[in-house]
């Protein structure tokens, strides 16, 4: 008897008809005879509505709250869930975060999984029931209900699916798979049958959206095999597995991007140790993820630091600056509308030149490159946020990735 | 340093602008020196809102589940009152009901309050905070969200008073306070200033909306005093207490009614021991509470058993009475819109004849009394459905409770 895990996105879930949709799936999964664990997110746009309510009574809501708040969507949709699946004839027992044995640290809004106390899950598994779990939520030692951050129901179904040792975790959504590109861009984008770990982490690094990089990670280092695929078909989506001699390298496997960068870059720094850690440190201690760093001597005995966070980080991360460039007496300048195109595969490691190709093709379209950052299987550019559109359509095409 | 518990009911959290109006009269409270809790129920018709999703999936949706989808309802309140709180300056911490210490048995949608496990509700109050418990809500000893029925956030705020040894128990509603009548029938209805707990759980059990009986019953096995009042202004509301010497005592302190009930007659069954207990166990098992019950001599050897139960509860009480009177073969007639007119008072224990006054001013209205039952302080009439309103305001205008 397999184990497999199926995550269910909100999108999935999105009204009571497509959650019956979803029963039927999971039932179809039961029936043919295996153990079934269904992760699910909160419907549609539930939680931008809570959000909204929260906003509405506060600029800053306390983020133990906001937790509280947030973790009742995905409650409405498990249990929205069981009865569905109840009506089908089935059985199944909805759990929340902290009834499925999820323990975190104390982090709220960004809690990290600390392990899994699995025992009313197997025991729910072994009596013939389906488990559902509500997503992107588990339990702090404190007792506190905590939230895991964006794609945080990705990251329940991975780690209950490594816990149990699951044969496989479905990610459900509402595309295809993974794409040489966002189809939204480039239309010619298509599908990926299977990718690595290494590949599908930094696509998603990169901009990928369909997985999130924490997931992947998760996945990667209890070796669960990914697939994610569609919840309105039956078709194959795309799988994400360990890197072996059969599977296909190509040199370039697809072109993601992000456009919600922010470059900040601090002037004339004093060239001597402990400087970056002081910056660095500053900006850890606001919970600011700094993404690309860069560090170029300009004059003598000073230097320039250049870095790159998410645009929803700034006012955090320009609070840090504030007070570590008053304390080292320097000054910082801001590039706001930022973008970043990279390129991603896995043979990139065997072609030398494919990075001259990127920055040729840019260069042909007159788009100016602001920082560069390469990993043995992947480029990235910083580049202007409203060029970021033509970079991705150039490059798919220089690569030939399309259908 | 007294310890308040305040009870927010679902229109007085409304929406956004509500739960502030609150926050700051939970504040204030707190500012004037007192530990204060707050239980608080869903807001506005999100309850409802809820229970269309689960029907448009099921039709008998499974009370587990029922449970897991109600409880978020309160845990949103919470969440959004404490955020109120914090934009205020001062501390407030949110608890579901399991986090609060809401220890209950297993009887899904309907559990009953085991016990309470305080510590952290102290803790948090012994730190200077402000506790906000998410109200109809608790953990069965199988750590299942259980809820407690209509009026449980009421259960929850009386419990808590008396776990904690409350001053005080205040309960916030829309109204101001305990009418002598339904002021939506009888415009004259007068607000009562104080009330014993024994008055108070007779007006509850005949109709009196503004308080269940089951936190009546609480609060008066413990002594917990309870302020209906309003959250809407700052007037007195209704005291309701510990009757003693200096309370005055209405001969009739008020005119209750419900319209929900529904007759049913066993005919012609057995006049023989155990039947009686065959029947309405034969109810229990099917969780229906059965009101006033009636048996009356009709012909040799055999007997006649009326009884009244809420109409809701109308579908399972026939499950119950076709296979108990398969069984004994009788056969069963069913009042379907029945109603109920009560008068309720202290006084009347010592003034004789006020039943017959009751019967009298119904008989001059051409009211037909289908079934009577009486304590030492309540005389109530099962009449017909459309004729209660008339009933109210004759009996509200015979015994001179006019404001």
């Amino acid at each position: 008897m397999a184990t497999i895990v199926q995550k269910y996105g909100g999108t999935s879930v999105g009204d009571t008809g497509r959650i019956q949709n979803v029963a039927r799936r999971i039932c179809a999964t039961h029936e043919a005879g295996n153990q079934v664990v269904a992760v699910v997110s909160a419907m549609g746009d539930s939680t931008d509505e809570l959000l909204r309510m929260a906003h509405e009574i506060s600029t800053s809501p306390p983020e133990r709250e906001l937790d509280m708040l947030l973790s009742t969507g995905e409650r409405v949709s498990v249990a929205l869930l069981a009865m569905a699946i109840h009506e089908l004839g089935h059985e199944a027992i909805s759990l929340s975060g902290s009834q499925a044995g999820i323990q975190t640290d104390t982090v709220h809004t960004k809690a990290r999984i600390t392990g899994i106390a699995g025992t009313r899950l197997r025991d729910t598994l072994d009596s013939g029931k389906i488990a559902l779990v509500a997503g992107f939520q588990g339990m702090s030692p404190d007792e506190d209900v905590t939230t895991l951050g964006r794609g945080g129901s990705d990251t329940t179904a991975v780690a209950l699916a490594a816990a149990l040792g699951a044969d496989v975790c479905e990610i459900y959504t509402d595309v295809d798979g993974v794409y040489t590109a966002d189809p939204n861009i480039v239309p010619q984008a298509r599908k990926i049958d299977i990718v690595s770990y290494g590949e599908m982490l930094e696509m998603a690094a990169t901009g990928a959206e369909v997985l999130m990089l924490r997931s992947v990670e998760y996945s990667q280092k209890y070796s669960v095999p990914l697939h994610v695929r569609s919840s309105f078909t039956d078709k194959p989506g795309t799988l994400v597995r360990k890197e072996d001699e059969e599977m296909e390298k190509a040199v370039v496997s697809a072109v993601t991007h992000t456009t919600e960068e922010s470059k900040l870059t601090l002037l004339r720094v004093p060239d001597k140790p402990g400087i970056a850690a002081n910056v660095f440190g500053a900006l850890a201690e606001e919970n600011v993820n700094v993404d690309m760093i860069l560090q170029n001597v300009s004059e003598q005995g000073t230097t320039d630091i250049s870095f790159t966070v998410m645009q929803a980080d700034l006012p955090a991360a320009q609070r840090a600056l504030d007070r570590i460039c008053d304390k080292l007496g320097v000054a910082y300048v801001l590039g706001e509308k930022m973008g970043k195109v990279s390129i991603v595969g896995a043979g990139m490691k065997s072609y030398p030149g494919v990075a001259a190709r990127m920055f040729k093709t840019l260069a042909e379209q007159g788009i100016n490159i602001e920082m560069i950052s390469t990993s043995s299987i992947k480029v990235s550019c910083v580049i202007e946020r409203d060029r970021v559109a033509d970079a991705v359509k150039a490059l798919h095409q220089e690569f030939q990735l399309g259908g």
